[in-house]
């Protein structure tokens, strides 16, 4: 299955044996479990699991629970005869896959539910964090199933730590604990101490008197036990938990099936006409992990929730996958060391890690300072502020100051705060905006599409003239080799008509502009529009050379020149292209540039802008009025860098492992190499080369584009545009779901996006590909 | 000592040594390391502290120690003779607060310092979270001190999981891991596991053969520990770990030392003029704990880090501690469970359970939606596009929709984005910023402040006419009690003003106005204002029905009428000011408000923009262009959802323990109560009543406010305002530190101030108030 799978039924209880170490009665606190399930459901079934058991077939749990659970069904996925951790026994085996043994207790799971209603009890080996057959660790194993936990408890001495250490460990995946079972102990008296403790996190105990010592023969043992679990099976508080946690199962359904009319009546969406909104059309998201959200099913008659592949990246911010235990990890360590602290004239270690690290990867010479804000539009607003400054300060014209405006390109967008809207040009998105107004000129450019299998460069319409005709490329990394197509005809047209156009606005028109503002290579929210790279490269250099920008005297290479240059790359930033920086697609290096969305790996917000000493230099002066006076109160908060740090290094260590290069094989076996200089840099996606050639002969599709972990399909359609509607139908579709899963993709008018994590798996992909191909072809 | 105390020495190494369970060799392992050490530095010191020991007095730890480690001195500061969890054994003596242990440790580890250079180790009793004598968590007790960890990993079977369990605890609570031993074990290979492990985290392991089984008479066992120390403590592989945990002490001091140069050179600070900055006014800080930072204190010859009470609270964020583990616990969840996933049209836990907490808890009957965004700055943006299309929606100006103000007080701030900028009238923070314009009209204000031991309202100078004169009140609750003097002449006075100023603005200048925007009751970056509650009150209410405003017909009592009234609490809201929203003490509710800083209990950027069904309704329309199209990637990230629901109902529950009742009390004390209305609402500050007022005597201080856990003092200057520097003099002398530590403390011009936590202990806060008055008087 490429998928993490479901795991919640109507029908079916399943709850997860989780122990705070080896023998502390997993066993037979089940074994009490079962028979009192089948006490108070006598007409249900009870079925018991062991998905993994390592030591002698006739002392293995399951075995045990069929001898004194009689009425329970009994399971045993993997068995290894000796009795140490998984990871050790299953050396002499052929390996098991993490993947393998999810899929089969899934499959277990998935036929209980299937035989009529019950409960089942999937028991783990030794202690939460035991090794699995393939080594990792079993609360990482089971974790996409997210299974109601009862823990364990520890009674013998030391087991209070132990104990509340497996709860730390549990809690920090994301699994809930629905009741804590333990011994009762006379002398160490763990039980009374975890009572308390777990009562105070709203978590239920139960705790029952320890099963007799060993019998002298095995009869006697085994017909003490006997009566031992009848009693135990008996007990009114034993009733009481079974009836407590059906009743948790049931809650746990009503609340999911709840949740969207609450929400609905609460929550004011974000880009949402809530006129068509209802409780129908909210998704309720129980958890996520990997690529997958696990989303409320009503349709289900009975699997309640089900895989939903999180096709917009969650808005574009994933990399590492929901619930990545790393991250959660680098998070509370962060919390725990500091929480959040001020950050005017202090540092703090995530923090200064976090500048070295981006200044290091970003390996722009220009860039040397890093300032710390909340998110991408915060730090386009923070940008805009450092430039037009800088270029106040240089040139000193004599105009007010709201008067100074950016240039940029048509289709771009930096953010919702009114200083980043006014970056952008009038457009739907800020038409009813009251205080919005578009400041700058935003140039026409030609885009970058395959259609019909051939990857095109294509002139703005009606503009054949100023950007030359549509050019046909015999493959992505030709449109890439910027210093190849620099004496190009179309590199002549480009610069000519940047020059043309910034000599009317500046000289006949009196413009004034104090920096240039752009997505590069890609401009999302606009609609993926992919921009032909050279044009890019070239804007930037006219503008830097331009004796339209009298500013020559500079003090080093690294100094702006003719305006200050801002890549926004909050979006295309950070291998979402497949590079690092996308300034490395263009080779053109900006004088700020801003990161936020993948910067924390898909964790919380935040955001560097990053500058050069030259127009960091701007802002000294004698007083502080001369200082860029901005701040929010959580800048540079150490949750955020912590993880950005951390996060930042995975990327980083995935590329050096090599992880993408089949993906990067294949779009390079897609290149005559021959024609590529070898300067050229190498572009390629996730999404396979082949597909994205098939898809663009379907005849509902106009074009498509593929970069990095980014698809985009531009389909047929007479209103192009933000307003467009037509890709709701393809939307729709694909959320109706495959065999496999449901797939949740956000449009931009006419404009179907797909985006992958950074860590998607390539089955996944391929499924994905192939759904795709089902619902267009 | 009301400080968390430092723990970091030049001379003197200390390491924690925890371990994974109880039982697993911490003592055998402690000894040689002391050995060891001894043998790498003859000529130092090498000491043994076991804080709290249990069991027989012949079988403790520390003698072990002395016995097989002859040159190491040892002490066991509390022995219970029982050999059981220090809370069960401490049961039968006199109580032992967590603090007293914490002052004994540090007290120790003080002397030993200070006796030369050297060694120590601290080893812990039974696993990480077994209970302290007062049946805290050891792992929370310790943390203050956070020494560099040796962890003993579990060498039995299950001991895998135990290990890893351990160490996450640790590290959730952010302690750093120096090393790990472990002990070997053919079988199971714990050993091979767990280095593996932990190697991937960059944390190095030392695995050592275990000792040898009990000798036959104690005599024989003595001499095989003896010669098995020997033995192990001049291994290679362990001088090795010696030489690791030396040079990690020495790198530790070596990084604190030098991340202010790198931070220099690095980082773009926030409201920071940087021609003042340099590496030696850059405060490094190590980490945090309750209200207090460590910070790195060069000026010290041996103690390398300082305690500092953060006196902003981190810019006014923190309520609940620096380092809160319930609140990493918390984050850690939602991160574990969710990462982030997209909040367009779905729902997800932690987002629908805070919006129901916080609508639920503001107890405003007109608010009823929920918009999220990641700040304050950004939450006033939503907050101003609200209202504006609210009221163009009912009003339908025929203006351009730039031409809509807001009116508002002088000396506000809402944020640094332009448009949170542009509802605040022209200042030093925006003089210089291109893009900033203020839109509105800002009213001046009578102030609320004591002076020489009154509290008076003082109308703005020269405007006795239109706010009256001086007036001198008993008690603060007196200034609260709104009811009462809505018919005195102030009241009048207040009225008449307000509708002749809008009068003249709206019919003689033609202006227009979409909003009234206030931060209730204190206006924080402006200085620290107090306004006269009364005069907000009527603002509000004579914008409603004043005749200027020809809004009548509304379908309900919630619809807002007039202008739709934003409350900024960013600042002043959950609790800051003593009570959950300070609307209450205004006894006026918004139409919309606005939440952050204290939401996420000072852990991660969050802002709730909370607005009424009529301004919700004015966006809904046929079309998306309709619709408030604002969003960020991160809006409702889970995390910090989460975080915040936990702290709200952590605020919520300290005021129903009653945490704040003696300080209520006290300024209950103060009031004379027959002349307060039953229906004030009570105002209180966590500073003393007497400790303000003598303050206010001060010849340096010209007046002083508190309220809640806020406290401003407005320094004798002649030049007053955000220029000033009247009160850096006064920042510096406490920066200098007291006897106890050092107060960090953000001034505003000539307004000094002090923020406490809402957890902050009464100790901490009376030496505070010592300190201000031997600085002051």
């Amino acid at each position: 299955m490429p998928y993490k799978p479901s795991s919640l039924w109507r029908s079916l209880r399943a709850y997860q044996i989780y122990g705070a170490n080896t023998n502390v009665g997993k066993t037979i606190m089940s074994t009490i479990l079962t028979k009192a399930f089948k006490r108070k459901f006598p007409s249900q079934n009870v079925w018991y699991l062991k998905p993994v058991s390592t030591g002698p077939l006739d002392e293995a749990d399951d075995r045990h629970i069929a001898r004194f659970s009689p009425d329970t069904k009994t399971k045993c996925l993997f068995q290894f005869d000796e009795p140490v951790s998984p990871h050790i026994a299953a050396r002499s085996s052929k390996p098991l896959s993490d993947t393998e043994a999810q899929d089969k207790v899934l499959a277990h799971l998935t036929a209980c539910a299937e035989s009529g209603a019950g409960t089942v009890l999937v028991e783990t080996a030794g202690g939460v964090h035991s090794p699995t057959p393939s080594g990792s660790s079993q609360a990482d194993l089971y974790r996409p199933l997210r299974l109601p936990i009862c823990l364990v408890a520890d009674h013998h001495l030391g087991g209070i730590s132990a104990s509340i250490s497996a709860f730390e460990s549990l809690h920090i995946r994301g699994y809930d604990l629905d009741t804590v079972l333990q011994f009762e102990d006379g002398k160490y008296q763990n039980h009374t101490y975890l009572q308390e403790f777990f009562e105070r996190k709203g978590i239920s105990s139960l705790s029952l008197p320890p099963p007799p010592p060993r019998g002298q023969t095995e009869e006697e043992d085994q017909e003490m036990m006997s009566e031992y679990y009848e009693k135990m099976s008996n007990l009114d508080k034993v009733e009481e938990v079974i009836t407590t946690l059906a009743e948790q199962h049931a809650q746990r359904i009503e609340n999911l099936e709840g949740m969207s009319t609450r929400a609905d009546s609460k929550i004011w969406y974000p880009f949402t006409q809530h006129r068509e909104v209802s409780p129908q059309n909210i998704m309720t998201i129980d958890s996520a992990s990997g690529d997958f959200f696990q989303t409320y099913n009503p349709a289900s008659k009975d699997g309640t929730l089900v895989p939903t592949f999180d096709g917009s990246a969650s808005w574009w911010t994933q990399g590492l996958g929901h619930g990545n235990p790393e991250l959660s990890l680098a998070a509370a360590y962060a919390a725990g060391r500091y929480g959040h602290v001020m950050f005017a004239g202090t540092i703090h270690e995530p923090a200064l890690q976090l500048a070295e690290s981006l200044l290091h990867h970003l390996n722009n010479p220009r860039l040397s300072k890093v300032f710390y804000s909340d998110n991408g539009s915060t730090g386009m607003e923070v940008a805009v502020k450092m430039a037009l400054t800088a270029s106040f300060e240089r040139y000193k014209w004599d105009v007010p100051k709201e008067e100074i405006g950016i240039i940029g390109l048509k289709g771009s967008y930096h953010g919702d705060t009114i200083g980043a809207m006014d970056a952008s040009e009038p457009s739907v998105y800020n038409e009813r905006v009251h205080w919005y107004k578009g400041r700058g000129h935003w140039f026409d450019f030609p885009q970058v599409k395959m259609v019909k299998g051939k990857w095109i460069v294509e002139p703005p319409k009606g503009m054949e003239s100023e950007f030359g005709d549509v050019t046909e490329f015999a493959s992505l990394a030709e449109i890439f080799d910027i210093n190849a197509r620099l004496g190009s005809s179309a590199g002549r047209k480009y610069s000519k008509h940047i020059e043309e156009i910034l000599d009317r606005l500046i000289n006949k028109e009196g413009k004034i502009f104090g920096a240039l503002v752009m997505e590069p290579v890609i401009l999302g929210a606009g609609g993926m529009l992919f921009a032909d790279p050279l044009f890019q490269h070239l804007l930037t250099s006219v503008i830097r050379t331009s004796r339209l920008f009298p500013s020559r005297a500079h003090t080093s290479a690294t100094t702006w020149t003719g305006l200050p240059v801002i890549h926004d790359e909050v979006f295309t930033g950070l291998y979402r292209l497949g590079t690092f920086t996308p300034s490395t697609l263009l080779q053109s290096q900006p004088d700020i540039s801003v990161h936020a969305k993948l910067l924390t790996g898909g964790l919380v917000p935040l955001c560097c802008t990053v500058a050069s000493k030259s127009i960091f230099d701007a802002f000294l002066g004698n007083e502080k009025r001369d200082a860029l006076l901005h701040g929010h109160s959580y800048t540079a908060h150490p949750v955020g860098c912590h993880v950005a740090g951390k996060s930042i290094a995975k990327l980083v260590e995935i590329e050096k492992e090599g992880i993408w290069d089949s993906a990067k094989e294949d779009w390079k076996s897609g290149s005559r190499l021959a024609s590529v200089s070898d300067q050229a840099v190498q572009a390629w996606s996730v999404w396979s080369r082949g597909f994205v050639k098939k898809i663009s002969y379907s005849r509902e599709v106009e074009s498509v584009i593929a970069l990095g972990s980014v698809l985009a399909i531009k389909l047929q359609d007479e209103n192009s545009g933000y307003s467009s509607t037509a890709a709701t139908g393809l939307q729709k579709k694909l959320l109706g779901g495959s065999d496999d899963f449901k797939i949740h993709v956000r449009v931009l008018g006419n404009v179907l996006y797909m985006m992958a994590s950074q860590t998607s798996r390539s089955e996944t992909l391929r499924s994905i590909e192939k759904s795709l191909l089902e619902a267009l072809c």
